[in-house]
């Protein structure tokens, strides 16, 4: 009991909410947004939210299928906490490979993709257990473990071979309380697309350790022209892959909060965890039932021009974005091949070299790109990637041309090239 | 490092998933659902969802608030973490009360209810910290602080007097570890609406011992003819008040997954605290945009008359109940003020002698209640409450009126009345 005297207020915050680190919002706090340059309107480059540059929207027939759940009001009460069974049985349809019958057993609906990852890592994992995440990888993974008091194990790509996973460094990096490989397939923040050799690489080490892989597809099939999407489960019959999916950046409805647990598990091996990941669900009783009611026709019926003109468009946005700052001297990068992102290596050596360590990484970059060119991009310290930043190409080609204008006479500027 | 021959699957659940527990889900596994008398169509009298019954539907105007933000296609993207600043405002103005003007920083928007819980919960304590809950309560409140290796601890509410708090017994429970008091407030399960002297008399222990209260007023203003509704923030002005409410409940929509946090806090004594749960909303990035942007309309625009109805038919039900159950043989309660349910006390000893030991305890009434009469009520010990059952009086008067002749002729069979 606390006597008399020690009383007083001292409300403090749990150690688990103070390890629960956003490592975009920690880097971007270090930027100062008040700093941009009043002559030139901000284009940012940074937000991952293809919906709000203007220029991407959902399909007509989506918001009708919602528009009509919202109207009979028959879809206003509780879900079952995985979702409604004929929800998850459309995923389970779609989802399903010539390998992987899917059922609607084998779908959780979440809040998000970051709702499911919540729950599989949740499940999968105790505190000071690891799990491997790619760097530079989207920094959600961090969160997450962090938050849950497991430790982050982060394996290497490789950006002289399209951000392919460095297998050696994987192999390196699992001891015994490694419980999960994460995947990142198509990549944020990379752009890269893993060929199914590459992929049967991965799931080689799964398989020799006996590690299940979460694999996050939540950019399944936005890959760019001449370029094909696998499934990792499409390359193994044994490893249990634990799929993450969702409608956020496929169908351009990020704030719906509508994502996916699939999992592909024909040996059983995820019996336990099954449990595990149920249990967790009813703790906040899953998605919207607006849009899961929506989901068979959302899911079944929307256009699949749609899907094609999308990718066009981030196709074109990526040629574009490739030509230009190829060019740019101080930058260099690879191709993109799908989501919506790509890394751009930082020439710092030269940079620090010609300003006199006023550039000296990725964040003195981004923090003086944005004073002076009001251009906005993400350190790649957000990815654990320093002396890169990511690029967000969903902006129309018009900004994409002025920004990557301003890019290019910033870096001349600071190289002394112009003069 | 494992060894060549130790490899081989165990893939498990976590410790946090496994002591993640639906208390009602595991005692209504327990009721056989099968054994329903193929005779009398089934009627529910345990789901806590106001809107399956089909006589409680959300207002229209709700739906068309909904119907107007899918239609602009202008809140499909990414909302802050903590909601939409608009939408949080409108929950601020609505509730602000007298002594406490709230802003939108006061205001945190979540999936659900349910949602809010998790990370006020998660954000106030640690693990093996304590937290009191109410008992007959609700049973997330268990499910969330196990999830967390939070402690319960269990403070009686007490039926001789209208459920009120059982105030030496909540005293005698704290101890330093104790983070906070969990009032719900009226109360699922019992009925209960609370006065502002006892809320008052819970407020002076909060204040001795410097513990906040967190306010589960999910069901604010929901109360019964001649019931006025007090908030606990109402009654103090220096203990902090975390306050959750939601749109599931008052609205009609459970489904929808909108629920909040406001914080009553004029001392600024969760100053850290706001911060740790600014941190856990990063993992799921809250709620469905959709209904966050149709928000301000639905709190400021949905008409008075359609909650006065709500009220009005509840109220109705209410009576019926009490009129009814009182009557019965072996069974006792007393009369709900608010929300949607009342808690009915079994005479067991009495069903005990009568039944030959078959009805000793409220699972065994339930079970024989289900199978004799397709009746289904939610034994007390989901609130561990043994020797009570809940009632949720949604369901049509016509519907209460065939479940309460059933319940009746099941008490005097069972007590050899009819004979
Ligand atoms: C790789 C990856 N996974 C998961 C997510 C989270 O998606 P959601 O918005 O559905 O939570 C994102 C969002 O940017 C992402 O890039
Ligand atoms: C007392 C109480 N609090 C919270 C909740 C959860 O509400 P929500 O559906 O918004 O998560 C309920 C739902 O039954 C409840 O009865």
């Amino acid at each position: 009991m606390r006597t008399q005297e020690q009383r007083q207020w001292a409300v403090q915050s749990s150690k688990v909410a103070m390890r629960t680190k956003n490592p975009i919002r920690m880097i971007v706090d270090k930027l100062d947004m008040n700093s941009v340059s009043k002559d030139k309107p901000l284009i940012s480059l940074s937000i991952g939210d293809p919906t709000v540059f203007g220029n991407m929207d959902t399909d007509h027939s989506v918001s009708q299928s919602i528009a009509r759940a919202v109207d009979t009001r028959r879809s206003n009460g509780y879900a079952h906490s995985c979702g409604f069974p004929h929800a998850r049985k459309a995923v389970a349809d779609k989802y399903s490979l010539s390998n992987h019958k899917l059922n609607e057993n084998d779908v959780i609906l979440a809040s998000g993709a970051s709702g499911a990852l919540d729950i599989v890592i949740g499940a999968i994992a105790d505190e000071h257990d690891n799990i491997l995440v790619p760097t530079p990888g989207f920094s959600l993974y961090e969160t997450l473990c962090g938050n849950k008091g497991i430790e982050c194990r982060f394996y290497r790509l490789d950006s002289e071979k399209d951000w392919e996973t460095d297998i050696d460094h994987m192999r390196s990096l699992i001891n015994e309380r490694t419980k999960a490989i994460i995947v990142n397939n198509p990549s944020n923040p990379c752009g890269s697309v893993y060929s199914p050799e590459h992929l049967k690489e991965i799931v080689a080490v799964a398989e020799e350790f006996c590690i299940p892989i979460i694999a996050d597809e939540i950019y399944a099939d936005m890959v760019f022209e001449g370029v094909k999407f696998t499934f990792l489960a499409e390359v193994t019959d044994t490893v249990p892959v634990i799929s993450i999916g969702g409608l956020a950046k496929r169908y351009l409805v990020p704030g719906w909060r509508l994502g996916w647990v699939v999992l592909y598990d024909k040996l059983n091996i995820l019996k336990d965890l099954r449990e595990g990941m149920a249990r967790l669900t009813t703790v906040i009783l899953g998605p919207n039932t607006l849009v899961q009611a929506a989901l068979p026709d959302v899911i079944h019926n929307t256009p699949q021009e749609f899907f094609d003109n999308i990718n066009k468009q981030l196709s074109e946005h990526a040629k574009h974005t490739v030509n230009r700052v190829q060019k740019i001297n101080g930058l260099s990068l690879s191709a993109p091949k799908g989501a919506m992102y790509c890394m751009v290596s930082i020439d710092v050596e030269r940079f620090a070299e010609h300003t006199g360590g006023e550039i000296r990484d990725d964040i003195t970059f981004a923090q003086a790109l944005l004073k002076e060119e009001s251009v906005v991009v993400l350190p790649g310290q957000c990815f654990r990637s320093p002396n890169y930043f990511r690029i967000v190409f969903c902006p129309s080609i018009e900004k994409l041309e002025e920004a990557y204008d301003r890019l290019e006479s910033f870096c001349n500027r600071k190289l002394n090239l112009n003069k």
